[in-house]
């Protein structure tokens, strides 16, 4: 028997591996479960048994094919998973079989100039890519069918499969004590709110926040904000069911849109910037985006003014331009309506959604003047490699609600009831087994 | 006699005023010179009487009346000058008759919670806005005709006119002994190019920058960039006759967009995100704003991927997207273009210019995930009354090239004529005597 009574690894060492695989054949049709084969990894490359993954609605896009780019077929989505190092390639030293780990769709590479930078967690060579579907070394696909037919892999990663094949930049050996469950949740969901809080905005105590979309990605940022301890935070869901998890992780105030019903053009003015002709198109923009902005005079009225840090955690972008609008703009609306003066701000707002859209940013250049400013994350700003180890640690000692993701566990032959579940709203992270 | 034999000073304290003024009838209409009265300053207001004044594009966008909001007449133009106190309104102690001033458009109060903040430089009171036209203590002006006829003011300072009154948050005391021709130009261009290099974008030695638009703001940007240790400083202009100047101020290359001429399909690439439906909408975007992103390859070719930092500084949104996209950005038309890779960059864009449009920021919002930032400052993120007067030290030690700035001197009566050359570029600043 092996390490954790994976009695098989070192059998299949050096031999292509058959394992069952959900297979995406195109968009929006269930996966299939398949009988697949697995190459050997190759030079810095790593094949891992994947133990426990989860469904990000990054997944849940991709599956969707909102985006054609990513249309290839067949292919094995999935980025979010635990795994044991099943065997290394060529020149890999940092892992080795047995080795308990995480997958990271944000690879680090650790010699390239971006990897080098401390400006940025984004490796020119492994960074999040969705155009991505072959390994860099080769060109080609570790994965294919009993009948040789390639499959395309996702996202670095492809872990809605039993064993999968990843470039080591893309694996995080983590500490072999971790509870492997909630490692899972490190692997994407978890690890991009919480840095985004720590990381990117770096939330102060004292501070106010809001997030707008509370799946596990905002949440995670709820309880990144808790730990710091902001004063108020925020969120704001279409769905009324995420307000009791919400509270759960830290949120003192559920805002629901649909909830709010003032006219949007006694709101409209808090978007108006200093230039006439803007304010024209703004307002108009405004109309033409019917109610979305009712919610944002509510968190004014909470923050006097505006919170510190907006996070946008929906994927939409009108949601975008309320996150951007919430922060700290004091009084803009009775201000402006009065012609007296414009106000500035200071807020930070993070953008986390992915937004597969033809529209530009619905933003007008003078409203950068106000002192806001927005940014984007992936990955919470983590450099996955480098900084994951560290944080397993920290999760460890109890300080971040891991368990509290996981709001449902299934096998991984059900995955297909798992994308409903968040297709519907009702799971946050739904724990398949493998 | 007074201090610097301003013998009428005391003289006139309490009483209205009564002098000439440059007043704007209608858009771009020439300014009149006109005999008008200037009364006392109220409650912590200051009346200053103006020695040099100089134009910037502020003014000359106001001037043109690009934007209706600002199109209110009379009304007497101007923000970048130097002067000394007239006389004081109750509760200003700190400034007096005599003392040397540089009027501030971005007023600091030192009171509200914006300026108790560290993270903005936008006072709640006084900050920049075209909107307002009158003083904050009583709504009214305190310049009119000579028929009693109100003329108001603008953008905090007005100061096209031999005297005029502005709250005391809009006025420096500056050391006496700083030369006065030059302090004009800290009043606005200078120090909002130099604070954006310096303050905003905080640039560091060894890096690269890119300045679009060579006006006295990008210059300053230069010259703050050159006195930072920048390597590279490539200046981006589309007149010929700012390369000699720029080079005299540090830029190490020049490019005019102009002279490039490589068909925009061939460039567009590095428009591209890794939306699909994205690359599309930014394809048909680039097409439809024709040959733009010509010297973008340059720049990229000359800083292995883009410079570390990009000022806007030519109120123009197409120059804005290709200043954002200037930025480090490793290789992406090559990479893009073989589908392999979608590639990061750690790049800041600082934006400038104003933008009197209606046109909405032509960013995609997945543009921002590639770690490239945007922000925009305002007067170089100085706060004027706690910073300016520690800058004029540093500028008496000799450290920026002032007298670079002042291209053309003039008497205040030939203001027209000093339009004229900066519309026609002929100027960088035009320093009109009082
Ligand atoms: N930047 C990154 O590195 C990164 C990493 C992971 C996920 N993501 C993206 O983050 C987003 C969230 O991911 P998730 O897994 O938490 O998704 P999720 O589906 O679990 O949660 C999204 C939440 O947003 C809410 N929502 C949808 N439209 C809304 C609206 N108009 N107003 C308010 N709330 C709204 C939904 O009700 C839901 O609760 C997705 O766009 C995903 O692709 C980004
Ligand atoms: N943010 C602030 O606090 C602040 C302060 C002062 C001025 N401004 C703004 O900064 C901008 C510059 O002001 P300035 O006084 O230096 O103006 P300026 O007229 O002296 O200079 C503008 C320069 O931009 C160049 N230019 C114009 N279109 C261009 C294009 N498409 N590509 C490349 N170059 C182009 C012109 O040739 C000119 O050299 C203006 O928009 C002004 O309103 C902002
Ligand atoms: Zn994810
Ligand atoms: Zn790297
Ligand atoms: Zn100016
Ligand atoms: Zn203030």
């Amino acid at each position: 028997m092996g390490i954790n009574g994976f009695s098989t690894l070192s059998e299949t060492t050096g031999k292509v591996i058959t394992c069952k695989a959900a297979v995406a054949r195109g968009p929006g049709q269930p996966l299939v479960m398949e009988e697949i084969r697995v190459d050997t990894p190759q030079k810095m490359e790593v094949r891992i048994k994947i133990l426990f993954t989860s469904i990000c609605h990054t997944d849940l896009s991709a599956w969707q094919g909102e985006n054609e780019a990513q249309q290839v077929y067949p292919r094995i989505l999935g980025h979010e998973a635990v795994g044991v190092v099943e065997s290394v390639g060529e020149g890999v030293v940092d892992m080795k079989e047995g080795d308990h780990v995480v997958p990271i769709f944000n690879g680090e590479c650790g010699d390239c100039a971006y990897c080098k930078s401390q400006k940025t967690n984004l490796c020119d060579k492994f960074r999040v890519n969705p155009f991505k579907s072959v390994m860099l070394n080769d060109g080609k696909c570790r994965f294919s069918t009993k009948e040789g037919e390639p499959i395309f892999h996702f996202l670095n990663t492809s872990t809605f499969s039993e064993y999968t094949v990843l470039d080591s930049a893309c694996v995080v050996k983590i500490d072999s004590k971790a509870p492997l469950k909630n490692m899972t949740l490190l692997s994407c969901g978890v690890s991009t709110g919480l840095g985004a809080a720590w990381n990117t905005a770096n939330v102060q105590a004292g501070s106010t926040v809001a997030v707008f979309g509370l799946g596990a990605v905002g949440l995670a940022v709820v309880e990144g904000a808790r730990a710091r301890g902001a004063s108020k935070i925020i969120g704001v869901d279409l769905n009324d069911n995420k307000q009791v998890k919400g509270q759960a992780m830290g949120i003192t105030h559920f805002l629901n849109p649909k909830d709010f019903g003032i006219p949007v053009h006694e709101v409209c003015l808090s978007t108006i910037t200093y230039q006439s002709t803007c304010i024209l198109s703004l307002f108009l923009w405004s109309l033409s985006h019917g109610n979305q902005d009712h919610e944002l005079r509510k968190i004014k009225e909470m923050t006097q003014g505006g919170v510190d840090y907006s996070f946008e955690c929906a994927g939409n972008l009108d949601v975008l331009r309320d996150a951007f609008l919430s922060t700290h703009d004091e009084d803009a609306c009775t201000m402006a309506r009065e012609s007296k003066m414009i106000t500035s701000g200071w807020g930070l707002t993070v953008v986390l959604g992915v937004h597969p859209t033809p529209r530009m940013l619905p933003l007008h250049p003078m409203e950068l003047f106000d002192g806001r400013r927005i940014v984007a994350s992936v990955f919470g700003d983590f450099k996955g490699k480098t900084q994951l180890p560290h944080f397993v640690r920290e999760c460890m000692q109890g300080g971040v609600k891991l368990e509290e993701f996981i709001s449902h566990e299934l096998p991984f032959s059900k995955i297909n009831e798992a994308f409903q579940l968040l297709i519907d709203g009702k799971s946050l992270r739904c724990l398949l087994h493998l």
